[in-house]
């Protein structure tokens, strides 16, 4: 979808966007891509014209939506799962200059106003990442005082520890082993980072949390080792989400009955918490934009898909 | 381990004990038992005699425990997850006259007096079953007014119902094909019951709540086809527990995410609901002990197993 005007009734220009985690399983090849298909499901932007039937979204506003479009009306949406929406559509193509996002009145969020430059960046993660990170310390039932690990170090992983502080945890453990990665932990709220993995890893938190587990693990990844590694991590009766798309991970139920863990994810329904999540941005309580380390203009996207491939950008955003 | 007087230190005169569900994987040998084992693991009965350390309980009390023997003071049990506590054990050997219980203190709780000799078989329902119709009906948060799915009709699965019943659900749909179970499981409180199994099954409850799936569904049996009956009845966001230990059950991680479901279930930690349930059965407000169909002698254990692995009866009460 090229730049340029909105040849369809309703439609967003685009003020940033930016290449996702979830992106990379295409670009690496595990998600076959057999024809050009047009990228990029997190945006936020002005909206230039809108559908006849749109009544709550106005030309000349800066909006945020989600990377699943939701009536926000029926059963599911009602009850807070917004990306199981019965009309849910996904978003695609947001990497561009402009965007038609379907059912406007249930997706899009505005702003207050018009939003200052500096905030554009956070404002975009609502988008996608914050509120998956977000929903990540939510699923895991994060309460004040209590023990957060996160597995993965990702912008997810890194704005789920910022969750997690926002919500009160007394302890919150980021797992990294990247120097860059622990220090935006840290600075988002983690009290301890630890940098073994796998059995290592499960060692480490156990020996940190008496021997019993931690109260609540968000897994940040989605692959086996991740999960497992969560999963093992958590005390009984304790908490453990993860948001991160599963690849190929397939869960023993036999073990996961002994460990008594509670389990729950699934793609963040972020337009949940858009409100709340804008209200904090807009008055600086939170910074999730610090997860862009690397900013390019739109048409030299492929190096941002490449920055994040190699490890050396947490996140690209794309300048429209 | 015979009937006659103790030989250890500590141990209880059993009044009633029963065969298990779960008692049938061995019976069946999809367990192994490759060698002579003492069996049964529901009891309850007066107390014999105490060890030295021993504080809480006396001799001539009429005490329930659980199968899984805790502590009661670790912080898994402190927590609520006594069959995750740090030093259990598992009790076996109650399909017998006698039976010593370790972590006495922890594990036995005993009855306001001697109970009447009617509400022994529901007293005896609160070791296991019970507490897991409990368990199941809790970790999957039944909730007032809420839609509540049995999966199961066994003696658990019914048990499941009447919890349910307690904690207020609106709607308790049974799935269950045999007229005997049909009619115990209303008289607990199923407000529907549905024949159908797997996707047929899965049409049906999704048909009777609206497209969108019911708030909780409880699995009471602990097969493949079973748990992905329950994961598939479920509303996205809504909850689904699973008491029957699995038998090589797989969940795939990408199929779970997208329900959104979430999922909690384990040994039931009985010990936890013992105090309260015990009050319901001791004051006559539940009567779980109908689910004994069959009462036999204890020498005749060996047609309680037939009996129950031939579906001719729901449970079998040995009398001691």
């Amino acid at each position: 979808m090229p730049p340029g005007p909105a040849r369809w009734p309703g439609g967003i220009r685009i003020a940033a966007t930016c290449v996702c985690g979830s992106d990379l399983w295409s670009y690496r090849g595990v998600n076959k891509v057999p024809q050009p298909t047009p990228f990029g499901h997190e945006y936020c932007g002005f909206v230039e014209e809108v559908g006849s039937a749109v009544r709550s979204v106005k030309p000349g506003q800066f909006v945020i939506g989600s990377f699943f479009a939701s009536d926000n009306t029926c059963p599911n949406c009602r009850a807070g799962y917004q990306t199981s929406c019965q009309h849910r559509e996904l978003v695609g193509g947001a990497q561009a200059g402009r965007l038609r996002v379907p059912l406007a009145d249930g997706t899009l969020v505005p702003t207050p106003g018009m939003p200052p430059e500096d905030i554009v960046p956070s404002l975009l993660t609502l988008s996608d990442v914050m509120g998956t990170g977000w929903f990540a310390a939510d699923a895991a039932e994060v309460k004040p005082g209590k023990t957060a690990v996160v597995v993965g170090d990702g912008a997810v992983g890194l704005l789920a520890v910022l969750s997690a502080k926002q919500m009160g945890a007394g302890r919150i453990i980021a797992m990294s082993r990247h120097p860059a990665r622990q220090k935006l932990a840290r600075e988002y709220g983690a009290t301890d980072v630890v940098v073994e993995r796998g059995e290592e890893g499960i060692k480490r938190i156990k020996e940190m949390t008496d021997g019993i587990g931690a109260d609540s693990v968000l897994e940040c990844v989605g692959t086996q080792e991740s999960m497992m590694q969560a999963i093992r991590s958590t005390r009984p009766g304790g908490h453990v989400s993860y948001v991160g798309v599963p690849h190929g991970v397939s869960l023993d139920a036999g073990e996961l009955f002994y460990t008594h863990v509670r389990l729950h994810g699934g793609p963040a329904p972020v337009r949940r918490y858009l409100p709340d999540l804008i209200d904090l941005v807009w008055n600086r309580k939170i910074n999730p934009g610090k997860v862009f380390d690397l900013t390019l203009p739109l048409e030299q996207v492929a190096e941002g898909y490449r920055a994040m491939d190699e490890r050396r950008a947490i996140k690209a955003l794309l300048r429209v």
